[in-house]
């Protein structure tokens, strides 16, 4: 844990350069704009450690890599985001000496995250040969408004002298990724140039042949200039030199257009891409930023939450918020949510589970609903490889098991026992679907594509529980559960619950289609091979059949079978200098014991909570949560969400602790490798499920809110079945305001209230609700 | 399966050349001395598919190369035997015109390997431009009487016209693994020279810097030569040509040094390797071979198996007796047996438990007792890397686990649910000293080495089994047994038992040496920090309430927990386009079937067997077999023992089958990636312990011999402390002759027998003793 930033409600501030933390900056006032991101990267030279990370949405590289062992069914590739053509870089020499933060002394040293505008800046004294001062401000932001825009500013201001300012914008396409076996390259450069007004690089990746081309124009505050340009094979510089007296600030603007061949035609993206950089340098900075920023304040209008009397927590939450719509915007389908997003090189920018389990809920209450459909939607176009995907596990008949880790819909992790045995990201996918349409009420979702996703996964769970002679019984025998700490155990219990869950719902989902729209459905019927009575039947009676491991004695459902035969040692007896365990345990010792990764059971127990009693949560949260050790990011939120909810106020808010700080504290001393993104949205759920005790079942929704004592107030505002409604909770009463157009009703404390648009509705504080 | 070698009892011969097939060949006729091997690649240029391979024992590369996930205490690196520099080259123009026999035609193409002088050979007639034929016979041995030294011989006879020769014996070091990542190179040369007499090569391995000198020498049997000699900085050439007449033969004989850094100072190295090349060049040829082959006769004198009536038996026999002798001779405890000897690339040519479990039970019967004691020592000197070991996997106080792969007593195999849970291995390591003590009477071994050993095994299975309060039992968890198609289990009945073994022989071979050497007994306690009264009572409650999984209906010992939960198919059922299932099943499907890879609860049976009754061994088989794939190539011959154990004859027979010419006739269509080195011993076992039912037991020889229907004798020869037998079976009696110089005993169908030294005594034969 390290704590160096500044507090501040809209802002991340470091004040006084700290050049052994620079890694973990770099990720953490990364930028980004769902179409492109990078780490905060200096722009000017910097010869001390950082990690270069530039990434453009939907490229990557298939690694083929092998060591060791290659099982059969294993992916042919490892997909690994790629460190794209550094595109931001501005050299800046000041009287033929170069500037570099790591080598020459500064003062007044500012960077800051605007989260309010999504603007990167810097402010800075810098002393160089001959006591020579200069001031630099620099400020740069991806653009909201047209996602294939960057647009950077760099000033410098000779304090004590006057000369010579040479400011270099350039655009490299020599670089590396940090995980490259052999300091591989990634890219070819087809095509480079420069002139004195622009420059370009045409960039192409290795083996997919993904291109993307980078454009730059500049324009500077100064009349007296010598412009240099030159290009190699590999780059493109600009060297634009002015003589500048005391005092006099030099501003340059660097306009970058950024284009993939995921949206244009291959043989367009240089036109392109120098259109866009024409357009930005047209428009300028300061309107180009107006613009971006009022594309924020949307955003924010929807997503924020208000924390009052705690600005660290009000720091973080919004962190967490400006994070994940950096990451994500929602217009397009092929885009998914990594778990770093685009801030590391770690899990290769692939999409996981995280996505319906948790950025779900974020989007569907935060986002128009567009933005969730294009998530779902992007699973329902990687059904067929899913399909495919089953089939190389031996699975038949349209069994669909999606891929753990994907980039296009083929699974490429090669771990057999997440590969191959978490098999419950299935469940979270279906689960997905009847969230969307819970929230949203889109019930025509299923019969255009959820039904056949939920088809193909029922069959999946059909085929992969088995029949034990031994336990009369359905049986899913050599899984792992969302607790990555066990591996190929028989029934995870959260897996089977899953499976009977996805069979139930894929049963009732065929009736509704049936009903509803009968003509599609003897279509989805044809085109899935449907054998409508046979295999209701079946599912029927895996679904009624399945086994659930339950200790009689404690009244507890069994993470798994055997669970009893470990030693059961509580989290808290271990010591700390073995902890975190699975940065000190070996992997073997790790899965015999008891201890939980993240949350498992309680995973369960949260998404299906409108089963259990709170006696029956309560029970399962004393065994289960001091067994756990919080080693996922995706842990905390699930744990402080059901503290809430049996009235552990205390320990719901020392969990909220742990995830929404995760990264700005660097709880895990792993941030500089980039954010946890997905865990983020953890973090939302913990506020408005958690505290604000928000649920949706059975087409209503509910409000239990309750108040940690450290804060003053918080208010969040949610949509829900298109009603916007702003909730803002203090110590003693509720209120509720309406930006809705429509009635909104829902269920405070489980007593039905209706609010006209505009309206508002104040209710005392419970905070005894669950207790 | 494939069967194009022609069947001899002492040769394995090709007759015509099979291009499709030379790499197979290149497995099968391989070479080896114990400190060098080598595929049988051709000495001339070959432009057809080949697996070059030629290996020194001991040199290795540490390969780093990551890809994906690694786990925290997984092994720095992964071993990999080296394909070493080239030292076979011989290059053959005519007229200028290279021989390639991928190119040009042949006929009487004929391959041999001579198993009892250890030669290999090649004799054909090949056609080149102008329709000009010759004549080329070829032989070579790695020399086991001098084993730095390689002797090849290269003789062409024009048949049909009188033309130019070139002959080019070479030194090569430009050579590569075919299982490189990005087609690294693991060799640098240091050095090459050439003149017209002698040429040579230093070479150096990357990152580990062994050294390795070639040194060659030539002679030819014609007076009129022109010699051009030339080295660059990888290989050296000495390029002799002649003229010669029609039907005259030149023959040309190479001569080489190898020697290592292991076996010579650095600096020595190409001086030592001249030496060699130098002495053979004087012995000459001939002289060498002789004395060569002399070698060989007396390792037939002891290890030879005769069949009679199965030439193909017989000749497959003899092909694992030869095998195991070219890979492993016993006189450097530095030295092991990988599974595929020096035969190819995989497995890294390293060791595994194979060795304890397999070629030991062959080397005490057939071999000195010092070449199985320098197999124990092999591994006690590598007890404090075992110690090691098993503190990164968070044991202390001086309990070891053996590496599942190693080459110098490091762990280097990455795969969790291998390297940290099939710990079995420490079991066999453990048994391998009985074993060894029962066979020798060497009892002091337990004083100078083995009570250490088993001391430290005997702590580390105390600590990894842990009490169940479920079970009120002690527990063995998470752990891979021999059947490797399981993962992760718990309760795993082999490794259980074997468990308990280990700790109660360890208290026996306390008490042993407390008796014996009270001095060193002491010294011991000492060196190991041994508390004796408290890990006394640890290990004897620990053995004594070890948990067994047992089903009482079946009256069987359970594989592991929850094995009845799996849906109980015969393998018979597999449809045979799915076998083997390892290439057509991913390993979720392997995992959560009941399909057996290789003996598990059997193959405890096999090694306590005389705890188990004979109904008992046989439910068991009927249970286990049935469901046994036999996809690992240790399975068979187990099978194959147990089976003759409850007189089910036919079944053994076919069980041997399978083992004994499972290289020779191809079954699982992977020869051409090497020899199976290891289980060849099982083939031996199979005929020994199975057809020949010999045991040892409480210090006595046991023999219930059995012959199948299919031979009219077999004879084998066995040491048994110090005693020398020679065994013969026939349909209807047998006979056993003593070699010994002492009065030998033995329990022939459990009759005590005594044999006076060179008396015989004979039986009638008991076809259905155990029947």
């Amino acid at each position: 844990m390290r704590q160096y930033l500044k507090n501040d409600p809209w802002k991340i501030i470091e004040e006084g350069f700290h050049p052994d933390y620079h890694q973990a900056s770099e990720s953490i006032f990364s930028l980004g704009n769902g179409k492109m991101g990078q780490r905060a990267n200096f722009e000017e030279q910097y010869s001390g450690p950082s990690l270069q990370g530039s990434y453009i949405a939907g490229v990557y590289y298939p690694d083929k890599t092998r060591v060791g062992w290659w099982k059969n069914g294993y992916p042919e590739y490892f997909a690994k985001v790629l460190n794209a053509p550094n595109y931001i870089g501005i050299h800046l020499k000041v009287d033929g000496e170069a500037l570099d933060l790591f080598t020459c002394a500064t003062s007044d040293f500012v960077r800051t995250l605007d989260m309010k505008k999504g603007l990167l800046t810097r402010s800075f004294t810098a002393t160089l040969s001959g006591d020579k001062k200069i001031k630099v401000e620099t400020a740069r932001f991806l653009s909201m408004t047209d996602a294939e825009t960057a647009l950077l500013r760099f000033s410098v201001t000779p304090l004590n002298f006057s000369g010579k300012i040479e400011l270099t914008p350039y655009l490299d396409g020599d670089v590396e990724n940090e995980d490259a076996n052999y300091d591989e390259k990634f890219w070819n450069i087809l095509e480079t140039a420069s002139s004195d007004e622009e420059g370009h690089l045409l960039s192409q990746t290795k083996k997919l042949d993904f291109r993307v081309a980078f454009a730059m124009r500049w324009s500077i505050n100064s009349r007296n200039t010598r412009v240099t340009a030159a290009h190699n094979e590999v780059r493109s510089d600009i060297a634009i030199s002015t003589s500048v007296a005391e005092n006099e600030t030099v501003v340059l603007d660097k306009f970058v257009g950024v284009c993939s061949s995921l949206n244009h035609p291959a043989d367009q993206l240089v036109t392109k891409a120098r259109e866009k950089a024409l357009q930005a340098q047209t428009a300028g900075f300061d309107k180009m930023l107006r613009a971006h920023s009022e594309k924020w304040d949307n955003i924010w209008l929807h997503a924020d939450i208000k924390i009052e009397g705690d600005v660290a927590a009000q720091q973080a939450i919004r962190f967490n918020i400006f994070q994940l719509n950096q990451t994500y915007t929602g217009d397009d389908e092929r885009l998914n949510v990594g778990p770093k997003g685009f801030t590391g090189e770690k899990y290769g920018g692939t999409t996981y589970w995280d996505t319906e389990a948790y950025c779900i809920p974020f989007f569907l209450a935060t986002a128009p609903a567009h933005v969730t459909r294009n998530l779902l939607i992007y699973r329902y176009k990687h059904l067929q490889k899913a399909i495919e995907n089953a089939e190389k596990l031996g699975f038949t008949n349209g069994a669909a098991l999606y891929p753990m880790v994907t980039i296009n819909g083929e699974e490429c992790h090669n771990e057999w026992e997440i590969t191959f045995e978490e098999i419950h990201r299935n469940g979270a996918i279906a689960f997905a679907i009847h969230n969307y349409i819970r929230h949203t009420g889109d019930e025509k979702y299923l019969e255009e594509y959820g039904l056949e996703v939920l088809i193909a996964i029922a069959r999946f769970w059909a085929q992969r529980a088995t029949w034990s002679g031994d336990k009369q019984k359905y049986v899913i025998l050599g899984v792992t559960g969302p607790n990555e700490y066990e591996n190929n155990i028989n029934n995870n219990w959260y897996t089977n619950k899953m499976a009977t869950w996805c069979l139930d719902y894929a049963l009732e989902a065929l009736q509704v289609v049936k009903q509803s729209n009968p003509a599609r459905y003897a279509v989805i019927l044809e085109k899935t091979n449907f054998e409508e009575a046979s295999e209701r039947k079946h599912w029927q009676e895996v679904s009624s059949q399945m086994y659930f491991p339950y200790n009689q004695e404690l009244g507890i459902y069994m993470q798994q079978d055997g669970f009893m035969d470990k030693e059961q040692i509580m989290a808290s007896d271990l010591p700390v200098a073995q902890r975190p365990i699975n940065q000190h345990w070996s992997w073997d010792r790790i899965l015999r014991s008891c201890f939980i990764k993240q949350a498992d059971t309680l995973q369960g127990i949260y998404v299906l909570e409108h089963e259990y009693d709170t006696e029956t949560i309560r029970k399962h949260f004393d065994f289960y949560e001091p067994l756990t050790v919080h080693e996922s990011s995706l842990s905390p939120c699930v744990h402080s969400i059901l503290a809430a909810r049996i009235g552990r106020l205390n320990k719901a808010y020392e969990m909220y602790l742990r995830t929404s700080r995760l990264d700005l504290d660097d709880y895990n001393n792993e941030v500089h490798e980039g954010l946890h993104i997905t865990s983020m949205a953890g973090t939302w759920m913990s506020i408005v499920e958690g505290f604000g005790g928000k649920r949706v079942h059975d087409g209503h929704l509910f409000l239990n809110p309750i108040i940690p004592e450290q804060w003053t107030a918080y208010t969040f505002r949610i949509t829900f079945r298109g009603r916007d409604l702003e909730v803002r909770v203090d110590q003693k009463s509720v209120n509720i305001l309406s930006h809705a157009r429509q009635t909104a009703e829902l269920r405070l404390y489980n007593q039905v209230i209706t609010i006209e648009p505009g309206a508002s509705v104040s209710a005392a504080l419970k905070p005894d609700f669950y207790a």
